[in-house]
C-alpha cells in the first residue's frame, strides 16, 4: 500500500476515471464469457458531449451573481463540458444515461468555493435564494449519490454542484497523537502523497483510491481494501468543522473517546451531503509502511474459506490479522483463474490434483514498519489457516491481486460498450447468517438476470472481516435485453429484497445515495427515518442540501418537486468490479 | 477478571454499594491525611430513613391505576423505602442531600415492568398522562442521572422511575458471530455470570460493575477498567431494541458495520434516558480468559509514565497492548503507597535508591486464553516499555491494585462521615494535550479547594489509552467548609472550566447527566446542542423522558418548571474513589 498511485483529477463524464489507465478484456476474458453464453455484442459507444441533452439553465443572472460575490467571478461554471462532468457519479443508471446522451441530472451551474468560509457562505446563499447544493468531491459514487435530482423541481430555484477540489490542503499533523486534519477536497493519492514526508499513511484504499476525496470518505462512510488493519473511516475520525445553512458545526476532536451524550460525529459520518458540507476533518493516521508480506490459500468452499477468515477475525484478532483478508467464492475465483491465462489454469490444475475442484482463493496482505512483528503476525495467522483444509499458494497470486486492485471498474465501461450490463452490490452482515445471505442474494441475482435465458456469472468476494462478521461484494454480468435499465432495476431490486430478507445491511460501504434510499425503512425503520428527518429540518430547514438522496422520498410524494427522485427509486447500482488477477 | 464478584442488588440509601464491603481506612491512611492537613472531623452519619423529608405524592389514584394496569398491582411502589432508594444515583451531591433527609429527588412512584412490551406500554400511558419517566438501572450514576429532578414542576402531573431489575435475562447466544443479547436490567457480575456456561465474557469493569446494569452501561456510554483490551460499550455494542413514546426503535443488529447513512445506534448510546428505554440489546463478547499477565512499573515522573503508555498504545497497539493500563500520577502514587503501609513505604525506597524520589505507578494486565500469546503480548509490551527510564516492580504490586478494583468508593461514604469532601471527576484528551491538561486541571481543583488555608490532596491517573490519546481520572480530598455544597460547586465548575479551556472532553465515561450538562454547549456547540433538541422533540414529543439531563437548561428558562434541574445546574460529583492498593 505503500507505491503512490497517481490522483485523477477529472474522470472522463461517462465512465470510470481516466481511460488511458484500463486494461481491456484480453481475448481470453471474451472467450471465457462466451463460454458462459454472454456474447460480444454490437459497439455501442457514449454519444459526444455536444450531444449530451442538458436541462435549460434554471438560474437567472442574480443568482448567478450572487454565487460569484461568494466564490469569485472564476469559479462559477455553467459551460457543458462543468455540467456533464457533473450530471452524476459513476452509478450503472448515472453511466447508462449519460452514455447516451441524457444530461437531466446536470447541475446548472458548478460553483468551486476556495475555503470553509466561502462553503459556509454558499450555504447561506443558497439557502436564502432557495438553490438547491450537491456537494461534489470526487464524483464516484455508485449510488446516485451526487446527480442533481431533487433540484429541478419546484421547490427550488435551481441547483448548483458544490466541487470541493480547491480544499486541498493537509492543514495539521500531530505527530505525537497521530492525528492528521485534512481539508475535504484531497483526492486518495493526494493524502498519502502529503503524508508520506511525515511519514504517515491514512491507509484507506477503496477501489476509487485515485479519485475520491477525504470528504467524500468522510460522507459516505467509506471502508477500504485494507480497512480491515487500518480502520473504517468511521473508526478513524476523530474530529470534523461541517459547514450547514444554520452556521457552523464543531464535532468532536477533543478526545479519542468521550461519554458526553450521543456522538454526533457519527451523523455526519454518512450523512452524504444531506446535512451540511464537511470542510475539515482530523482523522487518525498511522507510520507509513515500510515492509510488507503476502500470502494466498486455496480452501476447497466458500464456507470453509469463510470460516478460515473467521477464525483470522476472531482467534487472531486486530493488530495481528492481515490489513487486507479477502476470499472470492467458487464462481469469482473460477473466473479471475480463466482471465489469468497460463498461470490461473496452473493454479486449477493444483487445485484439482488436491481434491479442491472447485476452490475459493483468499488473499491477505500484512503490512508494518516492523519485519520482524509482520513475520509473527503472519505466522500466527498461518497457524490458524492451517487448522482448515486450505492450501498454501505462491504468494505471488497476492501480488498479482495488488497489482490490479484500482482497475476493476473500468471493464464495465468496455462492458457497457458491447451491450453487456455488469454491476456490483455490496452488504454485510454477522458470521452465522454469512453463508445462507452469500447463498440468497446470490441466487437472487442470478433468478433476475436468467430471465429470456440469458447466461449470467454471479461472483461474490469478502473484502473485509471483523470479529462480529464480514461483507459480501456481487460483481454480476449479463446479456443486456431490450431494456436495459427495466434489467438493472430488476436485479437491483431482486437482490436488496433478498439482502433485507436475509438480515444484511443494505450497504456495507458505499452508501445509501438514491439507490438504496428506498430501503432504509428496512434498514432503521421508519422511526428511524423520521429521526434523520427532523435532524435534517434542524440543520437546513429550507432542504436544500442535496436533496432526494439518503431519505427515502416521503409518503404521498408525487415526485412532482423533482423528477430525479422518482428515477432515483427505481434503484441504482455500483462499482468496482471484482479484480482481475494477473498471475502470468 | 475472570473472578465473579457478588452482585449489589440494592445498595445501601445514603451512600456506594453494600457498606459490608467496605474496608475502613487505615489508621495509616488517617494519620497520612491529617499530615497533609486533612483532619478527621466530627462524626456526621446520615439521618435514619424515616427522617427523610419526602414530597408528597403527586400523581392520584387514576395515574396510579393506570400504571398498574401495565404493570401489575405489586409493580407500582410508592412506599418511603422504594421512593428513597430512587431518589438519586450515587453522586456527591445525590448523597449530600439525602445523608441530611433531603428526599426532594425522590419519585412519586416506582414501577418495575416485566418486559420490553410492558416498557413500550408504559411510555405510551405516561405520555398521555404527562409523568416524566426517570428510567433506572443499577442507580449508580455519578453525575445526576437518575434523580426525578425535572418532574416536580408545573409542567407534569408527576415522576415515576422506571426499575428494569426485572428485565435480567440473557436472551440469547451466538456463538458464531460472538454476539450476545441481554435484556436491560442484568448487572456486571449477573452479565458474567450468565456467559460463563458458554465460555464468553462481555469484559466490562467500571467501578459500579457489582451494580450498574447493561442498559446503564450502553445508555451512559460506559467504559470499563479493561476497555482499552475489550473495548468500550460504544465500541461493542451491535444493535438495540429501544422503547419510545413514539414507539419501538430497532437500531443496528445487521451487521459489524455500515454504510446505511449515519449510525443512529450512537445516537441512543450515550441518550441516558432521554430519547427512550433500551429494552434489549447485542453486544459483541469474547472467549472467557483463562489466564492472566501482570506488571507493574515505576517511571520517574507523569511525563515519563504517560509517554511510556503513549508507546504502548501506538506501538504495540490493539490486540497486543494490555487490557488494563493505569498509570497513577505522582500524587496519586505517592498516597498509595502511603496507604499500602510497609510494602509501599519499601517501594517508595526503592525508588529512591534509583532515582526516582517521586515516582509514578504503571499497572499493566494481560488476559486471554493462550497462554503462550499472553507472554509474547507481555514480552512486546515490556520491550515498548524498557525503551523509557522505568524500573520494573514485582507483579504482585498489579495483583494487589485488581484485588481492590471495586473497592475505591466505599472510601468516601467514611470520609463524608467525617466531615471531608471527596470526589472525582474524569476527562480525556489527545496525547499532545494531556500533559498540560494533567497539570492545569489539577491545578484548578486544588486553587478551588485550597481557599481558607485548607490541605489538599489531588491524585490523578490515566485508566484508558487510545492511538491518539488517554483519560485523565481525579480524585479530590479536602476537609469540609462550613458550606460543602458551595465548595464542592466551586471546585466542579473550576475543573470543568480547565477541561474545556485545555480541550479535553466534557467526560471520558461518566456521563452528562445534570452536573456536566451545563458544559455541553461547550462540547458540541449550541447547534450541536439544538440537532440533540430536535431528536428528542421527534422521540418524545411530551419531553417526559428523563427531564432535564443530558440537555442544558434552555435559555430563558426561570427553572419553574422543574426546580431539581436549577440546583442540577449547580454541578454534581462522581464517585470513584481510586483504589488503594493493598500492597501488604
Amino acid at each position: 500500500m505503500d507505491e503512490l498511485t497517481r490522483s485523477i483529477r477529472r474522470s472522463v463524464w461517462h465512465g470510470w476515471g481516466d481511460p488511458a489507465e484500463a486494461h481491456p478484456l484480453s481475448a481470453a476474458g471474451w472467450s471465457m464469457l462466451g463460454s458462459l453464453g454472454i456474447a460480444r455484442g454490437p459497439k455501442s459507444p457514449p454519444v459526444a458531449l455536444e450531444e449530451v441533452v442538458l436541462p435549460p439553465i434554471a438560474l437567472g443572472d442574480a443568482e448567478l451573481d450572487a454565487l460569484r460575490q461568494v466564490v469569485g467571478d472564476g469559479f462559477v461554471h455553467t459551460d457543458r463540458r462543468w455540467r456533464v462532468e457533473h450530471a452524476g457519479g459513476k452509478s450503472y443508471p448515472d453511466l447508462w444515461r449519460l452514455r447516451r446522451g441524457d444530461g437531466s441530472q446536470a447541475p446548472d451551474a458548478v460553483v468551486e468555493p476556495a475555503d470553509a468560509g466561502e462553503v459556509q457562505r454558499l450555504l447561506e446563499v443558497c439557502g436564502a435564494l432557495r438553490i438547491a447544493v450537491v456537494p461534489f468531491g470526487g464524483g464516484t459514487s455508485v449510488v446516485g449519490g451526487v446527480g442533481a435530482a431533487g433540484g429541478g423541481g419546484v421547490a427550488f430555484a435551481g441547483v448548483v454542484a458544490v466541487d470541493l477540489r480547491r480544499l486541498d490542503q493537509l492543514l495539521h499533523v500531530d505527530q505525537e497523537s497521530r492525528l492528521a486534519t485534512f481539508q475535504p477536497g484531497l483526492r486518495g493519492p493526494d493524502i498519502e502523497r502529503a503524508l508520506e514526508p511525515h511519514g504517515l499513511t491514512l491507509g484507506h484504499y477503496p477501489q476509487s483510491h485515485q479519485e475520491a476525496t477525504l470528504g467524500g470518505y468522510v460522507a459516505t462512510r467509506s471502508a477500504g481494501q485494507a480497512s480491515t488493519g487500518y480502520g473504517r473511516i468511521d473508526d478513524i475520525v476523530l474530529g470534523m468543522r461541517v459547514a450547514t445553512p444554520r452556521g457552523e458545526l464543531l464535532l468532536g476532536g477533543r478526545s479519542p473517546a468521550s461519554a458526553a451524550g450521543p456522538r454526533l460525529l457519527d451523523l455526519v459520518v454518512g450523512s452524504e451531503g444531506t446535512l451540511g458540507i464537511i470542510t475539515e476533518a482530523t482523522l487518525r493516521v498511522a507510520p507509513r509502511p515500510t515492509a510488507k508480506r503476502y500470502a494466498a490459500w486455496l480452501f476447497p468452499s466458500f464456507h470453509a474459506g469463510s470460516e478460515a477468515l473467521r477464525g483470522l477475525a476472531q482467534d487472531v484478532g486486530p493488530g495481528l490479522l492481515p490489513d487486507v483478508c479477502r476470499l472470492s467464492d467458487e464462481e469469482e475465483t473460477r473466473v479471475n483463474l480463466a482471465l489469468a491465462g497460463r498461470s490461473g489454469a496452473a493454479l486449477l490444475r493444483y487445485g484439482r490434483a488436491r481434491a479442491l475442484p472447485a476452490p475459493v482463493l483468499v488473499i491477505l496482505v500484512w503490512e508494518g514498519t516492523d519485519a520482524g512483528a509482520l513475520k509473527h503476525r503472519q505466522s500466527v495467522s498461518e497457524r490458524v489457516l492451517r487448522r482448515g483444509s486450505g492450501r498454501r499458494l505462491p504468494s505471488r497470486v497476492a501480488r498479482a491481486w495488488e497489482k490490479g486492485r484500482f482497475s476493476g471498474p473500468y471493464l464495465r465501461d468496455e462492458l457497457m460498450g458491447r451491450r453487456i450490463l455488469v454491476d456490483t452490490l455490496e452488504t454485510a452482515t454477522t458470521w452465522d447468517r454469512l453463508g445462507t445471505l452469500h447463498a440468497e442474494v446470490g441466487s437472487a441475482i442470478r433468478s433476475s438476470l436468467e430471465v429470456g435465458g440469458r447466461g449470467v456469472v454471479v461472483m461474490c468476494h469478502v473484502s473485509h472481516v471483523y470479529a462480529t462478521g464480514a461483507s459480501l461484494y456481487f460483481t454480476f454480468v449479463a446479456a443486456e435485453s431490450a431494456d436495459p435499465m427495466a434489467q438493472w432495476r430488476a436485479v437491483k431490486s431482486a437482490a436488496t429484497e433478498a439482502i433485507v430478507a436475509g438480515g444484511g445491511t443494505i450497504t456495507h460501504h458505499h452508501g445509501v445515495g438514491v439507490d438504496h434510499a428506498p430501503w432504509l425503512s428496512a434498514e432503521i425503520g421508519d422511526l428511524g427515518v423520521d429521526v434523520l428527518r427532523a435532524i435534517k429540518a434542524e440543520l437546513d430547514p429550507a432542504g436544500i442540501l442535496n436533496p432526494g438522496k439518503l431519505l427515502p422520498p416521503a409518503e404521498g410524494s408525487s415526485g412532482g418537486a423533482a423528477d430525479g427522485v422518482v428515477e432515483a427509486v427505481t434503484p441504482g447500482p455500483d462499482p468496482g468490479l471484482t479484480c482481475t488477477p494477473d498471475l502470468s
